[in-house]
This record gives C-alpha cells, sequence and structure tokens, in this order.
C-alpha cells in the first residue's frame, strides 16, 4: 500500500521535494518498500504557478482539512514559519500522522511540546532537512554513531556567514561589502539578521545538542556573536599564524557541563571546518568511540534539501524511523565567564621598548599564559600586538582586557575571538 | 528483553567493540530501546588474555556451537578471513540470526550468497565497519542518501596508502622508505600488497558501488593499479599546476555503463577527497538531489571501527537494519580503453626547439586537446615536459603514449595518471 503524503508548503523546498519524489521514483519506491503519493498540498495562494509538476496532487489552501484527511500517513511541513506550522503539525500528530518538517526554528523553539505530542499519539518527528540541508548529519549522529558517547559538535551551519567569510578571506574584503554581494546573489536575505547574528545557526546547533548529548532544547542557553565583528585585518593576522576564522557553533559537554556558542572563532587551518568554504556546511562530531568524524555538504538549496525530506519520507515508509527524543538528561550551563578556550587578542600599542613587556606583565598576573605573539609596525609610531593565549577562562580574560585597555600604552578597542584547536 | 550477541573473534575490533559496549551501555541501552548482552565468544585461543573485560561472556573456541545456540540472537563476526568466516556466517542466518561484520573481503567476494542466504532466512546482514570504519558511510550511502540517484563515489579508503602518499608529499620523500616508516609505525602490514595494490580499497569500492548503483558485487570487474607507481617527483609536478596525487577509489555510473577504479590519481587541490591526509579516510558521494556530500574520519582502529559495530547491533535491536541489497540492476561495465578522463603525462625530452611542438602535433593528431603543459629544464641537456590533458578515453592516451615514446626526442617512459575534476 502507498504512503500518503500532504504537503504543506510549495514554495523552494516544497516543489524541490515534489521534483525529486518524481525524477527518483523507481528507486525510491524499491528502497522504501512501496510507492509513496502525494496526495494533497496546501498552500497560502493555489492560483500561483509553482515550479514542479503537480499533476495528480489535489492542491488548496485549506491546511487543516489538510492535516485532518484520513487518508494521509504523513504530513510534510515546509510551509517555514512558527506559528501556523506548529499548530498544524501539532493537529497533524494529534490526527495520528507522521510528521516531517525543515523547519528549524519550529523543531528549536517548539521541540519539546511537540515531541511529547508525538510521544502522546504514538507517532513520529522527522526533522534531518532542518539541520545542515542535503548532509544527513541528524541520522548521523542518532544512528550512525549511536554507540558513542558524543562530546563535542563543532560545525558550520550557516552557508551566508561563510561565504561571507570566504569571501572576505580570498579577497581581502570587508564585512559590509561582501554581505552586499551575498544579498545580490541571494546567498543573504534583505533583512540578514538571523545569519549573521548566529540566530539560525543557534536553532540549528540548539537540535543537534539535544539528540546528542540527550537534554532539553535550549535556545535560550544560546551564546551567540555576530560575524560582523571579524576586518579582513584579522582574518589576515589569523592566516598568518595558521588559523582561519569561521562563524563556529560549537556544543560541547564536560563535567563543568554544556555549553553552547556561535561566534567568530578562529581554528587551526588544517581542522575539518576550516576547510569547508563557500556556503557549504561542514560538521564535525567527537565521540568517545569514533574519535572524530566530519560531514560536509550543501546546507541549503532546493534538492538538497529536499534530498533530506525524501530519506526522513523513506524512513517513515519502513517504519524505520527514530523516535522522538526524550531530552532526559540533567543539565547544568557553563556560565559565560567560566568557559574556557584558548583567545585570539589584537591590540594597537605605542610603539616603543617596553610595551611588550607591560602586555605580557598583564597576563601573566591574571596566570594567562602566551602561545604565540608578533608585533607588527603600524604607521604613527603605532604598532599592532597579536597574541594567542592557551586556554584560559573569559572571566580572565576579560579581567585581561580591562586591564590592557587602561594601559597609556594601548590605544582604542581590543578585538577578541575565541580560538579551538579543533582535531583535523 | 535483551538482544543477545555471539561474538566471533576477540582481536583488535573484536575487543573494542566488547569496551564501546561496556563503556556506553546506558546510553547504548537507552537507544536501542533495550540491554545490548554479549553472551558467548568464540576465538581459536581462549586462554590468551585479551584487551577487554570479559566479565559474564562465555569464551571457548567453538564457534559452530556459537552460531547454533540458540540463546543468541544476533553473530558479530570480526574474526577476518573468508573461508572460515564464510562457513559460520551462512550457518548464522540459516539457523535465524542476524549477523553484523566488519569483513569487507567476505562481503566483497561472498556477499551475492550471504544476501541470498540472509533473504531466504528472513534475516539481515549489517556491514557498516566493513567500509571506512567509523565514518557511518553505508548508512549515509542507503539511508540518509536514499532520495537521489547517485552517480559517482570518489573516496580515500585504504588509510596506509594515504599516510603514504601525505608523508611522500610532507617530506618530498620516495615510496620505498616512507612504506618503511608506515610498517614500522603499524599503519602498513608486513606484506603491504593487500593495501598498496588498492586490492583493500576495491573490495571497499565493490561493496559501495553495490549499495549505490544496485548491482552485483563486482570484484571481477575492478581495476586497480597500485600506489608504488607515484613519485616525489609527481607529487611535486602536481602540486605546482594545482593538484594534489591520491590513491582514488572511484564507482561511477554513466550512460556508457559503470566504472570501478582504484588508482593514483590527480585530484583539485580543493576537492573533498585533496584535504583527507595521513590515515584518515574521505568519501564524496554525489547524487541528482543532494549533489555532493562528504563524509571523513577514521578508517580504521578498534574503538572507530567498534563504533560502526555496535551501530549495526543497534539498528538490528530496533528493527531498523536495512534489507540485504537486492543487486537487481542490469549492468554492463565501461571497457578499460573506453574509460574518459583527464589525464596527466610526465616524459623526458631533449631540450631542443621543436620538440613541445612535436608533443603537442601527436596529440593533437588524436584529438587530445591540452588543458595544461610545463617544461621545466633537467639536466645534460634534457627537459622534463608535464601536461594536462582534457577528457580522453584511456584507448587514445595509450595510443599517444605509444606515439610519443617512439619519437626520436623523447627518452624512457612516459608517467601517465588519470586526473578527476572532483567537485569541492
Amino acid at each position: 500500500m502507498s504512503l500518503k503524503i500532504g504537503l504543506l508548503g510549495l514554495g523552494t523546498v516544497g516543489a524541490g521535494t515534489v521534483k525529486v519524489l518524481r525524477e527518483n521514483t523507481d528507486d525510491i519506491t524499491s528502497r522504501a518498500g512501496r510507492p509513496i503519493e502525494i496526495v494533497r498540498a496546501a498552500v497560502r495562494d493555489p492560483a500561483l504557478p509553482r515550479d514542479c509538476d503537480l499533476s495528480g496532487i489535489e492542491l488548496d489552501s485549506d491546511a487543516d482539512a489538510l492535516v485532518a484527511d484520513p487518508r494521509i500517513d504523513v504530513v510534510v511541513e515546509l510551509m517555514g514559519g512558527i506559528g501556523r506550522a506548529r499548530e498544524l503539525v501539532l493537529a497533524a500528530l494529534a490526527n495520528g500522522k507522521s510528521v516531517v518538517t525543515a523547519n528549524k526554528a519550529l523543531i528549536a523553539e517548539h521541540g519539546k511540546e511537540i515531541f511529547e505530542c508525538a510521544q502522546a499519539h504514538g507517532q513520529v518527528v522527522a526533522f534531518e532537512a532542518a539541520v545542515a540541508g542535503g548532509i544527513p548529519i541528524i541520522k548521523a549522529l542518532r544512528e550512525g554513531l549511536v554507540g558513542n558517547r558524543i562530546d563535542q559538535i563543532a560545525g558550520i551551519i550557516n552557508g551566508t556567514t561563510n561565504f561571507i567569510l570566504s569571501r572576505m578571506e580570498a579577497d581581502g574584503a570587508d564585512f559590509a561589502e561582501v554581505l552586499a554581494e551575498a544579498q545580490a546573489k541571494g546567498y543573504a536575505e534583505a533583512d540578514p539578521t538571523f545569519d549573521v547574528e548566529g540566530i539560525d545557526a543557534g536553532h540549528k546547533l540548539a537540535i543537534l545538542a539535544t539528540l546528542a548529548f540527550d537534554i532539553p532544547l535550549a535556545t535560550d542557553q544560546l551564546h551567540t556573536i555576530g560575524v560582523g565583528k571579524v576586518s579582513a585585518e584579522d582574518i589576515s593576522f589569523a592566516r598568518e599564524l595558521g588559523y582561519r576564522i569561521k562563524h563556529l557553533a560549537v556544543a560541547r559537554r564536560s563535567e563543568a557541563g554544556v555549553e553552547l556558542r556561535v561566534e567568530p572563532t578562529l581554528v587551526p587551518k588544517n581542522a575539518f571546518v576550516a576547510k569547508v568554504d563557500g556556503v557549504m556546511n561542514g560538521v564535525s562530531i567527537s565521540g568517545n568511540a569514533v574519535g572524530t568524524a566530519g560531514f560536509y555538504g550543501p546546507g541549503a538549496g532546493a534538492l538538497a534539501t529536499a534530498s533530506a525530506v525524501v530519506a526522513d519520507i523513506v524512513d517513515v515508509a519502513l517504519g524505520h524511523a527514530i523516535a522522538p527524543p526524550a531530552m532526559a538528561q540533567e543539565v547544568s550551563f557553563v556560565p559565560q565567564s567560566a568557559v574556557v578556550s584558548a583567545h585570539y587578542l589584537r591590540m594597537r600599542v605605542t610603539d616603543q621598548s617596553g610595551v611588550m613587556k607591560t602586555i605580557s606583565g598583564i597576563l601573566a598576573g591574571l596566570d594567562i599564559s602566551i602561545e604565540a605573539m608578533v608585533q607588527k609596525e603600524s604607521s604613527e609610531g603605532q604598532a599592532e600586538v597579536v597574541l594567542i593565549t592557551h586556554e584560559v577562562s573569559t572571566g580572565a580574560i576579560t579581567q585581561a582586557m580591562d586591564e590592557l585597555a587602561a594601559c597609556d600604552a594601548v590605544h582604542g578597542g581590543i578585538v577578541q575571538m575565541r580560538l579551538e584547536h579543533l582535531s583535523e
């Protein structure tokens, strides 16, 4: 018997999903063990032209009727947004249907309610397409690496900011001009806040952390810093020292607790994520059995995202979809001031003897040891000092920045970024 | 009710599997929905010390009794070899047990018989650990990318040869000396034939191709060239032209048929597989929905391989293991002479005017167009000519090499390698 799909939304990903199911019908039917049939779709405006073949699909604007339609086995939610989507997903589950969704904001913000609803009704919610587009990262985490205790996920899970940083590095260009180019190319929205401030990546990171650590969805515990603080100058200094700057999403679990952060971060140039360029996504997962494994691919795009949606649909068809996460682990979060990492600092100083000694003295006084320190002549009797610390708490580095800023020899603000010694 | 495991073999991976199941028991039990219990193991010499805690495991040398033991649900075959392992796996399946194995040679050589036996008895055979160690590549191929028509797999799936090439590149060292180092470090066997000649990678490639293209296991159709033909000089020339040389396994499907090959191959330095260094493995998969996705991680090692074994066991526990491949597609293989790709050629020539013209003329006469051509002064009135062709059949390039070798101005043999323009 065929698996019957009701589709909410026929935008980019919705149309892509229809295309993939039609284009690869024979292979998909054979792998799923039965035909997969889109019987109905609901969109805001059924009269609009759509970028796919809609033959055989009943199309109207009645989403409520769709999620109650007794013929439908699986509701595939590709409409986006979190208000209406939440209502419809909950209704579909309550009506005994499985749900497949690509909606990261919905899962990150309302996952608890949705998972509980699915459990209560014995249904599954599959959301591979919500994180890293076509990369089967959720399957890797929940199934492929299921034997591991996962301790860290480090990833580039927003193509827009990675495009911006890659272009800044390649051209020596500044943030604002590359952002404008990204907007012109359609890689960045007219209002780019969601991407450049790390909110989108934060949503995805919260989802990955929930699956990896079995903890509640913790969007309120995300620490995010936008990519706008990165300058061409810092990219160049970092490169000279053997690092690249990435808008890195990190979920880490240690005895101190859990950390969830999205920040511009220096990573060694040979690290897996350092080699992820342009709009691509890449995620490295560290577990106590596998060591570190890396996953790479397109994080967006109609067909790539549809690839993940279809994989979820086939899992449902086979009865192989994984049950909603229990989110059962007790969790405490590491306070920001106690988060430990290496740091990159850059400051402008008076170019005179004794300045390096003063800086070293302040850091030594706070027990911050220095891994590398470079002084570059600048203009007008000033120099740039760039240094990389060994691991130290954020509290200590903040204190050090205050003391350094108070020195007569230090001029203007001090640039600071985290540095992660990720494995290759 | 617990899932009861019988373990064949307690070598490196066997002991690793016991360790991972013991170390991560709580997480694994919760994810599998029930306890996983190793009740029995069979080894050649039960008196030998083992690198894991064997408490609660009945240990003897009676493998036949183990595969017939009515208590056991899943036989995990980690003994290696293909004679005894084949008998025992077939017996386990006939006795109504599922099988998990890390044995690539067994699956590559006897997969057809084993899959048919599993189908006949309604059992599954899971073999994630047989390819690329801890990387969940088989799951990615069969499940994560299930919505795709896969057209190409390009991978580094032998850590030994990748270690050798990486070290040759880093140190400018020659093959023989790096091989000796790899043997000393335990990365290469005393008899390294299986690795350096591409046989091990070929086994893995045949398995991936069967899953990707739904074709029979075709170890007899593998075209393999050993890594020993690569010289430090070629690595250096390749680098200068923007390429790296990898011992690349390629499975490709086109209208012309299927190609399966493991050869030293030039790849653009920005390609995903070009960035895979040392003993690590990396595989890129191209499908008509996802585009290209890349998978990276440790291809060997006790715990990394155990990570894959445990993932398979959990899939069996959940009833989520994928049925044996049907291998149903009609397949024709592209004859070697008709395989099309770009090529790298290097030859030593008399350093005089007109030689480049002669070479270009020979290639043009065979309709081979040149993408790049470099001449380097050498010693004693000779020069090295290095060139990269556009795409051309192997037949044509062989003809060209014959004609070039017959020229008075060309001295000694001509070095030739394939070049693949893989995506990033």
